[in-house]
């Protein structure tokens, strides 16, 4: 594993991900992620009158069904057009499972961003689960292979090695670069860091692919 | 990697994950998890009436958040008891992140589940997000790893290797065993496979430690 990213690297370049709106489906997405953190902070044992809030919630998810295009037709739709996606699971300010992490372009290559997670995202007490250090490492992987000077890819292999705890509730840098292509491989490290401190390495091999793109 | 899990082993065994209610928490969970599925298949060019839905959210979150116990108290009764986690964002009847995959220990010592992911989860098109895999698997080694015959631990190295895509809105299964433990050394590998083929292999690496628990 090559100490390839700079964990301090500032995240003041270009933003890579989608920007989210304060209003529409960007800010009921903000909103459905604040619900999902409240429930976990809330838990079974709390006053909160929780048959009465499944029936609101439930009440909200058939009012969005109902003015919801077929799936075909949403997936021709949300692959349209040559922006950043608006709905993966790491960036996506249209997906409530998302942080979101934001990704910025450095003029050295590499790519970072800052991202502080709660108790949706907790493996051990008070950690990050292992596998979504994955997630967001293998997501920043992708970014790095946009914004650095070769191909993109589909993940081939993924390597992560878990250097120490991952704090919930502290501020966590993802960083990673694009450090070789060779055909239709290419390699791609990254990290992520707390206090300065390296928690996670990423070792990506990508394969140049042409990803279809529903039409 | 050793072909050691059968991705057509049958899901009945012992259920090693959290059995969801129908009602309290886990049912506002469930209609949380609806919505976020429903914001995604929406998207931004829908009629729904979006401000509006943000402003009934964020009402519910209000709502949870002024029942809630302080973080610190949370994560002592989240942590408390000798029961699987409620928690987690894989398994977690009271997390709206996790699909939720539901994990049986067979007979074998092997351990398997099924899932069918939607929207959420969506990497290339129409496909699960490799990291999201990664979750999956991760996740699944470390259920593996408490049935198994040996002793449990955190992710030491986790290596992913990608087959082929694994597809959105078709029956996902996702198995592990543990294959060795050496002094504080565990190995363990999974998979998840889509119509008896494998789709993304994982091996991984723990580490036998013990865990502070809040208290």
């Amino acid at each position: 594993m090559d100490a390839a990213v700079d964990p301090g690297a500032a995240t003041t370049g270009e933003m890579l991900t989608a920007d989210p709106a304060n209003d529409g489906v960007d800010a009921a997405v903000a909103a459905a992620r604040r619900v999902v953190a409240a429930l976990l902070h809330a838990g079974g044992n709390s006053a909160a009158e929780m048959n009465d809030v499944a029936g609101r919630l439930n009440a909200i998810a058939e009012h969005l069904e109902e003015h919801a295009p077929g799936t075909d037709e949403r997936l021709v739709d949300m692959w349209a057009g040559e922006g950043v996606a608006r709905h993966d699971p790491v960036t996506g300010p249209e997906n409530a499972i998302a942080p979101p992490l934001h990704v910025y372009g450095l003029p050295d290559g590499s790519v970072s961003g800052t991202v502080t997670l709660g108790l949706p995202y907790q493996g051990p007490p008070g950690c990050v689960h292992g596998g979504v250090s994955a997630l967001l490492l293998d997501h920043t992987l992708g970014v790095a292979n946009a914004w650095g000077p070769g191909p993109s890819g589909m993940t081939g292999t993924l390597t992560l090695r878990y250097r120490r705890r991952t704090p919930l509730f502290e501020e966590l840098t993802v960083s990673a670069r694009q450090v070789s292509h060779t055909g239709r491989k290419i390699r791609t490290v990254g990290t992520i860091s707390a206090g300065g401190e390296v928690c996670v390495e990423a070792d990506g091999l990508f394969i140049e692919v042409d990803l279809p793109v529903p039409r």
